[in-house]
């Protein structure tokens, strides 16, 4: 049995407190957090702590806060002699340098408040310094998820840049989309199911080869009537510098 | 029962096809394309026609050619009493005008070469400028789709703009995520997930209100780092582009 103890109450602690109370092998010691009320969803009281001053040995404790709050939270687990990670993708191992067991547990996928997502199918990046504690995340994640790779704070923080393009900057292009639509008075609906196959086409393709539209076919005509019905300045220039970088990509002459 | 003739071999065509071919109440009487070895996904000989000169009757011919075809090709269907609709989501019905009864029947989808898709969830947008034709391109639609929608030359022509945000800029976003990967060594199947869930995101929340990360933030540390990471030229743009873009759009200060 792994015991655990949670830091944190956003959405990544609440998503892996969920997870982890359903996860066999793991017992949940407590769940920490400075504001009793953002802890709610730990619907059982004797699992609740907000005194950072007394917190109860475990075998790992994961820091799922801010990355900003990561370095001053760590300070309180100077003593413990578990192992301590962060599930940060954008920050180095070192922030917890000062601890006798420092580690990671980056679960890769966007959490949302009030959403549960099943951790079956998420990725877990794991990193710790020796064997034993490689070891012990490996055992954590796989009890989680069917997907654990061990990988170093360089590739992770590559990757988390990777996901900030797949994640966040598509859903601003949703986003786009989506005020495209409410001008002319579209229903955004009509885009779900392409937008949902967009995405399903990587099971087969690469996105590479799943590349379509005017852009690459270099169809100046439409990219033209297209630039005369987008008004707005930025819609215009990301269209521009999009369309330029899949012809480029593509082969078309510019 | 809707009598229909498929022009074209692409993948428009050959969806259109498997669906139509199952669906109750529409006899594909044949396919027509001027090349008799891209029209082999017919099975059916008796169906295939390669002769623009002998079209027989039909109630809807559709046009699923390539955009720039749709002009020259409708000319073999001046005289024929039948509707005849393109499917390009950015060609106005205009380029039909020649004809009788012209018309628009656009699935909003993405279609890959050698993939069939179920047309149930796909919207179909249709247009035509008399009554008795839009309560036939409803008929036929319906008998595909669970959603169809009149809507006009115009609104076509945008939502098409928002497609190609959502849809090709997105997918090339994905490119730059592998691209990303790819140079760390690094396996893109990790953010398959994270694509997919993204995507689902928009089930429960507007794309506004499914924003996260560094430029939502307004996290200057974590953008910094970014663009430390980012060598490539296109690319070190496009994330500068982006996250300005979000964060002026979530009211962070530049």
């Amino acid at each position: 049995m792994i015991s655990v103890i949670i830091v944190g109450s956003g959405n990544v602690a609440q998503n892996l407190f969920h997870a982890l109370q359903q996860t066999v092998g793991v017992n949940i010691k407590q769940v920490l957090g400075r504001n009793k009320t953002h802890l709610q969803f730990v619907k059982n009281d004797k699992l609740v702590n907000t005194d950072f001053t007394k917190i109860p040995t475990a075998d790992i404790y994961i820091l799922a806060i801010s990355d900003d709050a990561i370095g001053i939270v760590a300070e309180h687990f100077k003593n413990k002699e578990g192992l301590v990670v962060h599930t940060s993708g954008a920050t180095p191992v070192e922030v917890l340098s000062s601890l006798k067991r420092p580690g990671i547990f980056y679960p890769l996928q966007t959490f949302t408040k009030g959403k549960i997502v099943s951790f079956n199918n998420i990725p877990i990046c794991i990193e710790a310094n020796d064997d034993k504690d490689v070891k012990l995340l490996y055992k954590l994640g796989n009890a989680l998820s069917k997907t654990v790779v061990e990988i170093d704070s360089d590739q992770r923080k590559t990757l988390h840049v990777a996901a900030v393009f797949v994640n966040n900057f598509t859903n601003y292009l949703y986003t786009l989309g989506a005020e495209i639509c409410e001008e002319h008075q579209i229903d955004f609906n009509l885009l779900k199911p392409l937008i949902t196959e967009t995405a399903a086409k990587l099971e087969d393709l690469s996105p590479l080869q799943a590349q379509t539209g005017p852009a690459k076919r270099g169809d100046q005509k439409t990219l033209h009537n297209h630039l005369q019905i987008i008004k707005d300045k930025h819609q215009r220039e990301l269209y521009t510098l999009l369309s330029n970088a899949i012809k480029e990509k593509h082969g078309k002459e510019l």
